[in-house]
């Protein structure tokens, strides 16, 4: 019975995250959905990204937490619509699902809007097991976690198309070996794009910029 | 519908959890659930703490991991008792339950030791859902995280008894701010026992270890 009434979740989510991918293709906006472990950087990173691409593209924001506003309040100098979703007020989940995703973005006017970028709840496991009816979805994984977590957390790594390792900048001060992690990337999905960066120190940020304006442009058409 | 599996799923758990409290309790056995983000560094202190009480106290370890068994492999140097369980074997679940707790304990001589070492799957919010019948849980969070945690994932910090904030050799590389981390814990839990440590340089250590050998002790009885 759990696992019926899980599929049924899984199914009806499918369904809707279909509609928000029609919807997005005839109102030619990009999405990503960006997912990761707590604290591996996607608000920090997510700020830097609009700092610069709001100049040149009309973007918007969904927010993923299970309890406060503080990454939208973060966001909130950047003056672009945000949504906030407190998913405590839907009893404390750990995913975003696509029925909340389409209410968001039946707020937004989306005929005056490119891209918009969804911040996932930190989670490195259910988040990947919900389509959002995105166009790309983008893991964050700092290196201070660790090179294993490709292998350990797999359909995270598998179901998205993109990755960026974040804090590069704390590499001096790290046991860790970049090879090893792009050796278990490679493992699990090998044709991930990967960016390496610091949002922090800005290093490695023009590159992944260009992957997200390539994208949005192409869904611009 | 949904709701209400859930809560058989919950109240399910919770009968199993307290079966095994019995079965602690009268076999004089401490059992510590080890919770956190993937990347907190779980195993490594895991692996330092076993380092030294292994020899006063006979220990064994529960290991959680959605896939691959790399966690149990790095603990088994110690030569202890050692389960791993493979969530993906039960459909990929972001969580330890306690019937599973059970079986590996069923499968200890709990006659020949004196604590259990849970190291549950990296995920700093389902976990939290599911008692397993422990005498403390214990959060570790990185500094490498960021201070806001503790607000944003409440149920994780209000549930458990004990913090473990690792990492602490990365605190000069790093923006971060203690005094806000400590506050935002006293907000969500009071009463929360806080150890600031290193398991890599070992800073801290002794503190964290006379804790859990307290506790030990105090099952014992």
């Amino acid at each position: 019975m759990e696992i019926k009434v899980l599929k049924d979740i899984l199914e009806s989510n499918i369904s809707k995250a279909e509609e928000i991918r029609s919807l997005l293709k005839e109102k030619k906006v990009y999405m990503c959905d960006i997912m990761s472990s707590p604290g591996s950087g996607k608000t920090t990173l997510t700020d830097r990204v609009l700092s610069v691409l709001k100049n040149e593209f009309r973007c918007a924001v969904i927010e993923g937490d299970i309890k406060t506003t503080r990454d939208a309040e973060k966001l909130a100098k950047h003056d672009i619509p945000i949504m906030q979703i407190e998913t405590s007020l839907f009893g404390g989940d750990c995913h975003l699902e696509s029925s909340w995703i389409r209410k968001c973005l039946e707020s937004f006017n989306l005929d005056e809007l490119d891209a918009v970028f969804i911040e996932n709840v930190g989670n490195l496991v259910c988040p990947a097991e919900f389509e959002l009816g995105d166009d790309e979805r983008i893991v964050v994984l700092s290196v201070t976690e660790g090179e294993d977590k490709p292998v350990k957390y797999p359909l995270m790594f598998t179901s998205s198309q993109t990755l960026a390792i974040t804090k590069i900048d704390l590499l001096p001060h790290l046991d860790f070996s970049m090879e090893e992690l792009l050796e278990n990337v490679k493992r699990v999905n090998p044709k991930m794009n990967i960016f390496m960066l610091s949002a922090r120190t800005g290093e490695g940020m023009d590159a992944f910029l260009d992957h997200l304006r390539l994208n949005i442009a192409k869904k611009r058409g």
